[in-house]
């Protein structure tokens, strides 16, 4: 493989860069700047040369011996002081003893065609470098960890199983067939059209894991959505803040709640002049709880309208997951909340104190976050779990019709479609476009 | 030593951040994070656990044992999965397990409390993450390795020398001194101030190799100042634009000509619109010439008036390195260059080409780039040489009276001054203000 070469680490002022080298001769150009032999996976301490034999850095030098390495590769590593320079001046140098610049995603991408990591992984290493998301990196790291890979094999499991236990009565006639064959492969498929229609349901739910939760604040005017709004941005600050030894970032601009990112849906009025608060109205709520993963609905403690009625009707409709905020309880209260039935209902005066419906907020988002189901991340993940359902879809038709051998071609074509998750077929358009987005010296 | 953490790669979006981790509990807090025993050196591929047991990345890590690590503690270094979460993630789990958040400049800082750097390889390090200048980063790279180490040592020998050689006479009264002493002690101090006046010398004109030589375009109004300029600034973007793999960053701002950064002097005029420019008289160019490292001095092809007399010896009396450009030779030429007697000239068409400008400066800007010569690049290291020089003045005074003892204490202030170059006294007030400019994680 041609030897390719990037700058790993982000541009900017810090403390190291990284330059990496893959490829068949990322050793021998490594020794031609360090002058010295390595040791597989030893961190050497290294003078750095140029082409002209001019030192232009010391740094650690760490060569993986193919197949060893993040792309299988040889692959060699350089620290660099940081700084927009010295990381340039040794990629330059690379670049002169024949290394070439990586494309966006290249080192993934060999790493994935060399068989060192599957199609999901590559997914989750260009989320995990994306997302803001404390909550979606955990996600993504187990993703890394092989986690939809198991998931695949699994279903790839049982639709085999499936496959065999069909085998042996596909050249039987119809009339001399078991009579219970139908119903126990019925059932055996119903359990993993569950399976998966449970975990695209999951997927969907949990979508706002990596890019963040969206959050409406509905309820009629003047009840203190702005309020509720402000004090969740000051919270979002102080938790900021608190997270010493980082330097300034752009999280700032989402919200924080514990470790999950959330997003205020930009509706014209939650984000408008007071004024124009006033003209919000039913409608409005109605769009923003369309878009919501959870609704904040508020209500004045003092008077329950036809308004608010209308509000809360909506939401019940709706399905999503709520929290009734009953604000301005510092002005009395109305105690009956039995029109809430089950919601989580908190009581809260926004301008002194919104803690409890942070907690209620962090408590729901909190249960969002299992460990024990599997979340799609991408449109191509989605688009091979509804192949593969409706190939099994499809196959129930040639059951019923005694068609073992047609079934059998259906289930074949749900293990091909649920097995492109981690294994796609190699279109080169395809690979390209996943790999495209990448950022380069991934 | 308590255990500080830091995250070293620049925030911002990128394959690979790295989380440091130094001080007498890094091993035992990184083994809580891996569940694993690291091997000093070898970089080992771990999952990395939060303090909840989550899985929160995937990624190398590289234990150095103490004292054989950057800081001369027990360092671990975690290469996490780039963006701006997952190395946030570990930071915190690092926090969690007792690790506190490093200052600025800390981890180098250590380094030199330890013995493990001198106070100018601190300085080197702090500059070299600043520097926008390929060949400043190449002096920074040999100062890093030593180089004002050795020019200390030097100097500090030869001064022993001196002070070995005075003292069997330390006890003679004056009239048994040999006649010779004084002359033959003279001698060798001048040699060694020689050495510290041209390295001042040569510091102060080199100082534009860290932050960008200082050039001024002058000549009277329409000689073509601004369609240099332009030129210079137009040559600039394609240079940059030729470095492949490299993202998008902020030097564009400056000019670089070959390997050297140049940063054309804002003087009101240059940079103004065209009906500006027409302002600018003999005082403008003045001022521009005594800020200028290398001044252009253009002139047009087809006169030389008054005015340009004027510039001319004004340029001459400062001595700056200048170019003289004859420009707009598509017009014609005035052959006659004898006035500008030795400098160097150059015959343009600003508007056609300017290769042949850009050629003469490379030159220039070459023959500053010696590896011969020591290089200071503070004003603490400046301050330095100076208090020497005073010490050496001073001695040479009671070597003319004979007061070899009050001598010797000059020599030894001298000595010790030149040794603060590499060692300073512990003032902690001082080290603080030296570690303080560094970024956090350095």
């Amino acid at each position: 493989m041609e030897t390719i070469a990037a700058i790993a680490t982000p541009n900017g002022v810090g403390a190291i860069s990284i330059v990496r080298l893959s490829g068949d001769n990322a050793y021998e150009i490594a020794k031609k700047l360090t002058k010295k032999d390595l040791t597989p996976r030893v961190a050497t301490l290294s003078k750095l040369y140029n082409n002209k034999n001019e030192l232009i850095d010391i740094g650690l030098v760490i060569y993986f011996k193919a197949p060893n390495s993040f792309t299988g590769e040889d692959i060699v590593e350089f620290q660099c002081h940081g700084g927009v320079i010295v990381s340039r001046l040794v990629l330059e140098t690379l670049f002169e003893y024949g290394a070439r610049a990586a494309f966006p995603g290249e080192f993934t991408k060999r790493a994935f065609l060399n068989g060192k990591i599957d199609a999901s992984q590559a997914e989750a290493i260009a989320k995990l470098i994306e997302t803001r998301s404390r909550e979606g990196a955990k996600l993504l790291s187990r993703q890394l960890d092989g986690d939809l890979g198991e998931f695949v094999d699994e279903v790839r499991e049982k639709l085999i199983e499936i496959m065999a236990y069909t085998e042996v009565f596909i050249d039987y006639a119809e009339e001399d067939l078991p009579e219970t064959l139908g119903y126990e492969i019925e059932e055996r498929l119903a359990k993993i059209e569950h399976l998966l229609k449970h975990t695209l349901e999951v997927s969907k739910r949990r979508e706002g894991m990596l890019s963040g939760y969206k959050i409406a604040i509905v309820g009629k005017p003047n009840v203190g959505k702005s309020s509720i709004l402000n004090a969740l941005l000051n919270k979002q600050r102080a938790i900021v803040s608190d997270i010493a030894g980082t330097t300034r970032d752009t999280i700032e601009e989402d919200i924080q709640i514990g470790s999950h990112l959330i997003r205020i849906i930009d509706t014209a009025g939650i984000r408008a002049a007071k004024d124009e608060i006033e003209k919000i109205g039913v409608e409005r709520s109605k769009e923003a709880i369309k878009e919501a993963d959870i609704v904040l609905a508020v209500f004045d403690a003092t008077e329950f309208t036809d308004e608010d009625e209308q509000i809360l009707n909506i939401i019940k409709e709706s399905g999503k997951d709520t929290i009734i905020v009953i604000n301005k309880i510092d002005k009395g209260i109305d105690s009956d909340i039995s029109k809430f039935e089950n919601m989580p209902v908190v009581k809260i005066s926004a301008k002194e104190d919104i803690t409890p419906l942070v907690e209620k907020l962090k408590e729901i988002l909190d249960s969002y976050s299992g460990e024990d189901e599997h979340v799609l991340i991408s449109a191509r993940q989605i688009n091979a779990v509804e192949k593969a359902l409706k190939s099994i879809e499809e196959s129930k038709e040639f059951l019923q019709t005694g068609e073992l051998e047609l079934f059998s071609y259906q289930i074949q074509d749900a293990i091909r479609a649920i097995s492109e998750i981690t294994k796609p077929f190699e279109y080169d358009e395809m690979l390209d476009k996943m790999f495209g987005s990448f950022c380069v010296g991934k």
